[in-house]
């Protein structure tokens, strides 16, 4: 990774304001927020690495760490024209490797969170016991066999994630974020532009590919309350041992769609914090930019009832996947196909969710 | 069975119309909808005993048997106080005592049907096709193992239903039809009250009973999409081979609403028998009494809601019990718990969509 062309400084610098709202230039707004993310990688890194064998802090320390890796490569890929390609697009595909690869440990640790929590409301059992009381022998036997599975995948993430920082493709991405922190590789072309014409109209296109997308979800049906759409394939592939459920294909849109949602996400955090540079602290929504911080909420709604999509359709995977275990017993395989139907259900319930927000959404979504 | 009190019959006989609605009594107008179902009864009875090996013949007799019994059993008991008690609820008891017999044969016939379909959409396969086509290993074992014990229990049903009909306690409900098909013993006072007063009162009354359960229940849950209630036992009890599922005791209530709306219905039935009498025949909701036609319309909607919540309840509960065969295979048993799962979803969109009606129901419910 070179850096070709040397940042084009303001008098403030990527790591204070970037001027006016009227003046200041695309390369300076793009400049600062992704100093402001990378400085964040940096501190999550320190974090990480001095965490030891204390879990939770290296946990946390990871989920920043994914957090601003995300937000890079996010504002990256929407503001690509604005950037030196060459060195950016190797560093979005490193920054998805590596949140990737952190991310992992942590979802089936959230799986299997949310695979147990299921398991309590479904036998009517109070979740404050200790793990196994009041569960009947099937869901009992489900919910070890389910740990069983999701502790040793978890335990094979963590494994990976940790040797994984020791490699030299790690310490290659850790150097970039080090660059972007103090100067970032930007298409000289992105000084001579102003934010407010520029900005928006790479955050539009952004809109354009999440509209476009949303708009070819099944969104009438999704609308629909107990449309029982998202189980219409519950038994499709299930007991047999090979390839993915067929749910994962009509699953697979709406994942696509929870992507675009958090590019959409990412670049409005660019446009917000040029647009609010001089804006009062205290009453963002003042502006004559009022409808921005609604857009903003919207988005994280869609997104985070997106979230909960793909978290309870790859539950139901994994509560399908432990029922094609070998040789297990007849009332543990019944409790797992309870548990994939109920996870299902969440996955519709999220559809439906994501569906309301998202004819709000459309109606503020326009970036002015 | 004694006839205590002869028939108080007006010129045109509990056969015709009961007279104007503003001078009829309200023992004419409850005789002649009586007579109505007793000749309907005796017809249904009739073409049962010729149906012969007829299968579809005799279950289409047998349902309209019941019909016209639950019409009569319903009339008797919201209107009660204008009869013959001593003779008319011991008609109720067998009325509802042969119904019931008579309706669990269709019961297990209809079980059967909707798991079977349940079954082939959570496959993704098309129904059209030969029973088990397109079915994965266990869910086509799931399919053969509830055809094998609702058919079973099919077939006890129907030889319970013959030899009912072969009883003396069989014959004494036919010959009391007969009775009520030629004149209703009724109080004598029944006689001496009109119509138009006597009848909307006990509707009323039968209103007041059904307002009281459906506010009871738990409409506010129910009403919001994706509750989650429906299955929160779902695996309380399953795989315990004792007793009745936990999920029976949360249905209870709105089975007792079921009832209840259809005696109101029988009810209104009466009312609009008597209301319509000299009303226009092609435009009966331009008399005064617009509103009626849409509570019986709403009555019947809310009614189909809560039958389609009692058949997957019930259906739900078949797949638990078939989990419960021992030395089944996991693959079968995971496929009955998605059965089962997707079944109290249906009872839990039955609930919305009841609490959905039920709001607009009670705006038009007071009879006037």
């Amino acid at each position: 990774m070179t850096t070709k062309y040397p940042a084009v400084r303001t008098a403030a610098g990527p790591a204070g304001s970037a001027g006016s709202p009227d003046t200041a230039t695309a390369g300076e707004v793009l400049a600062s927020y992704l100093h402001t993310q990378a400085v964040d990688f940096l501190r999550s890194l320190r974090l990480h690495g001095e965490s030891g064998s204390d879990a939770d802090e290296a946990g946390e320390a990871a989920r920043l760490l994914r957090r601003s890796a995300r937000r890079i490569a996010g504002a990256l890929y929407v503001y690509r024209p604005l950037t030196d390609t060459d060195w950016t697009d190797q560093l979005r595909t490193e920054l998805v490797w590596l949140s990737d690869l952190l991310g992992r440990e942590h979802a089936y640790a959230a799986r299997l969170a949310r695979l147990r929590g299921a398991l309590h409301r479904l036998s009517g059992a109070e979740s404050a016991g200790p793990p196994g009381s009041g569960l009947t022998v099937g869901a009992a036997r489900a919910g070890a066999l389910l740990e069983r599975q999701l502790t040793l995948a978890r335990t094979r993430a963590h494994s990976a994630a940790l040797q994984a920082l020791g490699t030299s493709r790690f310490h290659a991405v850790a150097d970039a974020a080090a660059l972007l922190a103090s100067e970032v590789p930007l298409d000289p072309g992105a000084h001579g532009v102003l934010a407010r014409e520029a900005l928006p109209r790479l955050a539009e296109q952004a809109q354009r590919r999440l509209a476009e997308a949303a708009e070819a979800l099944p969104l009438s049906v999704a609308g629909h309350p107990y449309n029982a759409e998202a189980l219409a394939h519950g038994l499709a592939a299930s007991p047999a041992p090979d390839g993915p459920p067929a749910e994962g294909r009509q699953d697979a849109p709406w994942h696509q769609v929870r992507r675009l949602v958090r590019l959409r996400r990412y670049a409005q955090e660019v446009l917000d914090e040029h647009l609010q540079t001089d804006a009062e602290p205290s009453q963002p929504s003042q502006s004559s930019q009022s409808s921005q911080p609604s857009l903003s909420v919207r988005l994280l709604g869609a997104g985070q009832a997106l979230d909960r999509h793909r978290d309870a359709a790859e539950a139901a995977a994994a509560a399908a996947t432990a029922a094609r275990t070998p040789r297990i017993a007849p009332a543990t395989a019944y409790a797992l196909g309870v548990l994939h139907a109920d996870q299902r259900h969440e996955v519709e319930a999220a559809r439906f969710a994501f569906g309301r927000i998202w004819q709000r959404l459309v109606t503020v979504a326009a970036p002015s």
